[in-house]
């Protein structure tokens, strides 16, 4: 190996032992057309790499059940944890082009300004998040370019595989996409492959300086943290509706509700349309209960119901909405997350989980992450179950007293219950700045559980029934 | 609900709750013909379960990309962590009767009796490692079943899933063959759904006595386990191979096998068969190094390389094969371990992270786990690289004082080192108990390190040329 290289080589080992330590999460982009070279930079890089905690993605053209997904749900599933080292040959920029260019989900995106956006707010989160984002864009002399081609086609073993090569229209398609991308960003480092070893050199180079950048922004970051965790709050209470359901009409309507709700499963997946639904509330609203009857009549084989519990090891190495992304349903599929993402402007929040800068920039990226899924015609809604902290007081009692259910009260819940201003406010906040056109929040008062039960269904069945035939009625 | 089922439902929350806390991974399989009541028998019983370690898992057809995969793929990748509960609805069993009946991979499997081998093989591992599977067989009388997709066909909304249903000739089949499975073992709970509330009182009775009997084998088991772990040793040593290559023989054969080896990693690809590579070897070995050379001119769009380094808390959660299984090639890939499964039989024999019985056990479980693969015509070559001890403390020194490298030792390897005689002996045995005419150890000399890269590439190739052209040649 050249010298020049060599020195080089040590020194991106050496740093992404470092980023690895402090836990900064790289993310690595190759694009370049077919044959141009990236697939041979690309592996001199991973050389390199510790393969303890490094990853190559390749991005490739959406399978059926890709596509039974949102855009970027392959990306979320396969989000480094901190410390990783992730690097994608093609990336969400290939698999946008493929998108517009052969007009996969036209219905949704049509002139793909909106994928655009999305790519913009993904990277955003990310970077937001101390992830590092690094981008080759690899061009090279057309005629080295066909010269490697023409030395695949000879071997009959590696023939087939210059035949993927040989799709010209489509790289002239892909670089002109490209060339766009790379022009109106800064972000983009172009490397020309035609002299192979000048085009590690730069490709060494420039991960130098950006994973130089990163660890003492990294570093200074973590000067600036301290102190900056959540304090105070103002009273408020929500308001308590009261009319109650009586026991036999509840009998009657929760049965034909469930049948209903059965049906309209049916007529979402024929449809294709994932539903996602999100429970937040109080600690004894009765979010369990009511997430029972709602699921009592569904078929298992389309729903899941998601339970949010404590973060686990390496829930907490990852992008905060990484755990949920990761099981948000696929076309015709419904989702209960009972608890959810917003628990980073709830408990995170109160309890001083996140800082107050991570908190606040948390409500316009769960707008924005909401909206990737709506983008695509998916149904959110969202329920927030309030009590007021007298009912709250005799549940935890009840509890307290009944052998089968006394498992269900933990002193975290005695906790929180000393924190009830705290949570109020965050709970106001949160539904003030994240209650939008295409996911809001429906507040349910649950003094009385039946009625919210009946309450729920309705919003469920209207809503679907709404976007399948295009009905509203009360 | 019926007084006598909610006792039983309160019971058998309880007791789930206890495995949880116990550590016991739970797997409840339900299989039955269309319409038979087990989606409804199912969801009940997911009701009952707590969400937080429940989790439902549908088989279905395979699509293209899942043939792509280990029959038992799917399976692995879904494992229940300790505490956790998997409803399996239709598993394994409806898998392989899809794999009979329509004859998929036939070439694998001509009369199938592999693939129940390997269904005996799976849950015996699983069994062993205090898994609890449990297995029920819903029937129904056949005019209740009539008359249920009578009532779907009905309704417009519904009318679509009923069509599902109509396929008679394919649940004919799978009955006969679900019946001969359910005849010839005592571990299936057979339960007609024809009265709805009686199904659900025996699912329930069943669940109780088969928990109960978990939880006081999960008691035994602990209290049986101390001290059984491994003590004493005796001594041995690698036999060390001496003819070197000289340093310009090294330059221009290395660079050939490597071209040859990126030929045939093409071959491979459009033949459809995976690669497995497993590396062992005594610390500083040069594991890293000869990994890098055979992957040096490799696609990477076409291999993985998977660095083991001790389990995370998700990993030690779960199966010990787990990790690994998740990470096996699909059909045309390249997947290198640098270290694998065979830790169970080194690291975590000397170390007594693992018991006697359980390494003891590893064995036999290692040699079924690998031909799963084998069966499916995969590859495995599996490489032992060995130094002596002068060697080794050779090259720790030369780490030490090297400032590039001085990363790379730590403790722990001086530590193994001082375990020199417990490892060769480990190693003696596994090597002895685990090369199998399908998975063949190739134990390599690496004190002179090119001769051992040389070698390395030579086996790769030979074996590949042998399974692509039937060719061997030396």
């Amino acid at each position: 190996m050249n010298k020049q290289i060599e020195t080089l080589v040590l020194k991106v080992a050496k740093l992404t032992r470092q980023t690895h330590e402090l836990g900064i999460p790289v993310m690595i982009l190759f694009e370049g057309i077919p044959a141009s070279g990236k697939t041979r930079l690309c592996n001199e890089l991973l050389l390199t790499l510790d393969g303890k905690y490094s990853s190559f993605i390749a991005t490739k053209s959406p399978s059926e059940e890709d596509l039974r997904y949102q855009f970027f749900q392959k990306y979320w599933n396969g989000l480094p944890k901190k410390g990783d080292i992730n690097v994608y040959f093609r990336s969400w920029y290939a698999h946008y082009i493929d998108f517009k260019e052969n007009r996969i989900k036209e219905d949704f995106y049509k002139d793909y300004q909106t994928l655009r956006e999305q790519i913009h707010q993904f990277e955003s989160m990310l970077i937001a998040d101390n992830h590092e984002i690094i981008k080759f864009y690899i061009e090279i002399d057309e005629e080295k370019r066909l010269e490697h081609i023409r030395e695949m086609r000879q071997n009959p073993l590696t023939k087939w595989k210059a035949q993927e090569y040989e799709d010209v229209i489509e790289s002239k398609i892909y670089e002109a996409n490209m060339k766009a991308f790379v022009d109106e960003s800064q972000d983009w480092e172009v490397i020309d492959y035609t002299n192979r070893e000048h085009a590690t050199l730069l490709m060494y180079e420039h991960m130098i300086q950006r994973l130089e950048a990163a660890i003492s922004r990294h570093e200074r970051k973590c000067t600036e943290r301290n102190g900056h965790f959540t304090e105070g709050f103002s009273d408020d209470a929500f308001e308590m509706m009261t009319d109650k359901v009586k026991k036999d009409a509840y009998d009657q309507q929760i049965d034909a509700l469930q049948s209903r709700l059965t049906e309209l499963q049916f007529a979402l997946y024929e449809r294709k349309i994932p539903l996602i639904i999100v429970y937040e509330g109080m600690d004894a609203a009765g979010k369990g209960g009511n997430i029972k009857r709602l699921r009592q009549k569904l078929d298992p084989t389309g729903y899941e119901v998601n339970a949010i519990g404590a973060p686990t090891e390496d829930e907490l190495n990852r992008h905060y909405l990484w755990r949920f992304a990761k099981d948000m349903p696929k076309s015709g599929h419904i989702e209960l997350f009972d608890r959810s993402w917003y628990g980073r402007v709830l408990v995170e929040r109160v309890e001083g989980f996140a800082t107050v800068d991570e908190w606040q920039r948390a409500y316009d990226e769960i707008n924005a992450f909401e909206k990737m899924w709506t983008d695509e015609h998916a149904i959110i809604l969202k329920f927030f179950l309030t009590i007021d902290k007298d009912e709250q007081l005799k549940r935890f009692n009840d509890r307290v007293e009944n052998v089968d259910k006394n498992w269900k009260i933990t002193d975290e819940d005695w906790r929180n219950r000393d924190k009830w201003a705290e949570y109020q406010e965050a709970s106001l906040d949160m539904i003030h700045k994240t209650h939008t056109s295409y996911a809001p929040w429906h507040v349910i008062a649950t003094n009385h559980k039946k009625t919210a039960r009946i309450k729920v269904l309705k919003h469920v069945i209207r809503t679907c029934e709404a976007e399948l035939f295009g009905v509203m009625h009360d």
